[in-house]
């Protein structure tokens, strides 16, 4: 046998043991052709995928364990903005070289991310290539609680969670960001138990990875607009700490991507309800804006005057 | 917004035209944060991820029609060694640069083998960056029909769909090989009828990608081996015109990968039933050995001579 396939199968021995046997719905784990598992009863399936690409959305000399922590919050932020349960995953991992240092610590990230969200590793996939993290999440809903991105309607108010700007902060400050933006920007933290909540009470509901205006683009009814409040971005302490200048953060609020924050719609009698519900779970939630007749997205600084933004998302590192 | 955002979403609205608004079970389809579906009650779900990077399971010349297949094919392979249909695929593309031609023509290849075996492209995601192909596949079985790896016992004979060693002598031969073998290397058909046919009705089941005496080894029970019957190996039209002299042909047989035939065990008085299924299917199924006490496998020329394979498995473009 080649030496690297008996290196691929040594690396798939490492990663099965550190699985576990799985739950009991679980038929056929890591190790066969597929896996094969017993969804249920009465639930629709969610399912989403999502890769990390080198010098796109991770820099070369991150810790192997926030890039597992990442790979996977990635994917269950989509599974968050569904309102979906996260139940099972696979990894498709293309590797330059089989390190089973970097493997393990990969999977230190990963699983324990995995552990606190209930989702299981059922199989996957290793190849020889340029590094390409692949993630695919199956997941569980009600049929009749299904967050879409359509269902926005002029007049409700536009509401996110948590706060904006911190990991693009993180990406512009380097080396001089401290370890809050760091880890906000490493290691975020989907939002899955807010999606459960919010599912089925908002209108629209999508997850900011690409920015706040590029993804609320998504939202809009069509030929309908927005109105975003500047004054009413969420910002965290290390944020103010480090752009004390309100004008300096909101470009990164905007347009600032890796957010994993949800963001919503809802009519305005709704929203002590939601903010309720947030706060029960120690979150956040902002009312940010509202849905205009007017096309396009205005962003309206405290004494009234309109931001024009050089940008409305970020292109990860691409740009 | 930056350019290249703006052109992801026209790729994935190309894509989203293409492949229509799909069956009544997809609730959500491609464009919102995840797909969700409701799986057919009393069946298991079979998950399957797998990769194509180019220079390893392809060459960066092949067209971008014979790359969707294959992304495709290659998938429903491991579908079929587990016994299952296929219903519904992601499609995890990264691209070097945003080609709509090579994305048309990609699309052509995946969608009709996607069409043909009744799959439905639900979602997936693009991303920048060296050229990956990963397609993320979910089937549904019956729960008793489930065909695992393990469950070989010694005296059973050993089975094959097909022929073997088409795609090895296509890969050796380059531009000389002929349209049927260069077929078998880029277009394998899966072998999904053959599987749902063979399930519960073989002790094991697998597909051969890696070669037949690398992935023979998954099947062996614990501390025994095989006998193969070189002059029962398999072998098209094609591959006889190719290399006429066996012994050229064996070592692409025992160790050429990307044969994506089914590969299986049964006891003796099973198999003329198992080859009459598969008549009906239009396909061959050949004995090619047996399962023995003695560990390790061996290949035993017609003359009863023993065949020390060079290698056991092709490690695709690796070596």
């Amino acid at each position: 046998m080649p030496i690297e396939r008996r290196i691929e199968f040594d690396l798939i021995a490492r990663i099965r043991a550190r699985v576990g046997p799985g739950d009991p719905e679980l038929l056929v784990g890591i190790g066969d052709d597929a896996a094969v598992f017993l969804p249920t009863p009465g639930l629709a399936l969610v399912s989403t995928t999502d890769s990390l690409v080198v010098g796109r959305h991770f820099h070369q000399d991150w810790p192997a364990a926030d890039l597992g922590h990442l790979a996977l919050a990635a994917n269950l932020s989509d599974l968050a903005a569904m309102g979906a349960r996260s139940r099972w995953a696979l990894l498709s991992l293309t590797l330059p070289e089989a390190d089973p240092v970097w493997l393990d610590a990969f999977l230190d990230g990963f699983l324990a991310l995995a552990r606190s969200t209930r989702t299981t590793l059922i199989g996957g996939n290793l190849a020889s290539g340029p590094l390409n993290l692949g993630v695919q999440l199956i997941g569980e809903i009600e049929p009749e609680r299904i967050a879409r991105r359509s269902g926005a309607r002029v007049g409700e108010r536009i509401l996110v969670t948590g706060c904006l700007g911190d990991a693009a902060a993180a990406l512009g400050l380097g080396d001089r960001a401290g370890p809050e933006l760091v880890r906000r920007l490493r290691r975020p933290e989907p939002r899955l138990a807010a999606g459960r909540a919010l599912a089925g009470r908002v209108s629209s509901l999508i997850d900011i990875s690409d920015g706040l205006l590029a993804d609320l683009e998504h939202l809009l009814p069509p030929d309908c607009g927005a109105e975003i409040e500047l004054g009413q971005l969420p910002s965290s302490r290390a944020l103010i700490a480090a752009r004390a200048d309100p004008g300096e953060r909101w470009p990164l609020q905007l347009a600032g991507g890796n957010d994993y924050e949800l963001l919503m719609t809802a009519a305005p009698e709704r929203v002590p309800a939601l903010k309720g519900r947030m706060e029960a779970l120690g979150l956040r939630l902002s009312e940010i804006g509202t849905l205009t007749e007017r096309a396009g997205i205005r962003c309206r600084r405290p004494d009234g005057s309109v931001l024009e933004p050089a940008r409305t998302g970020w292109d990860h590192f691409g740009d």
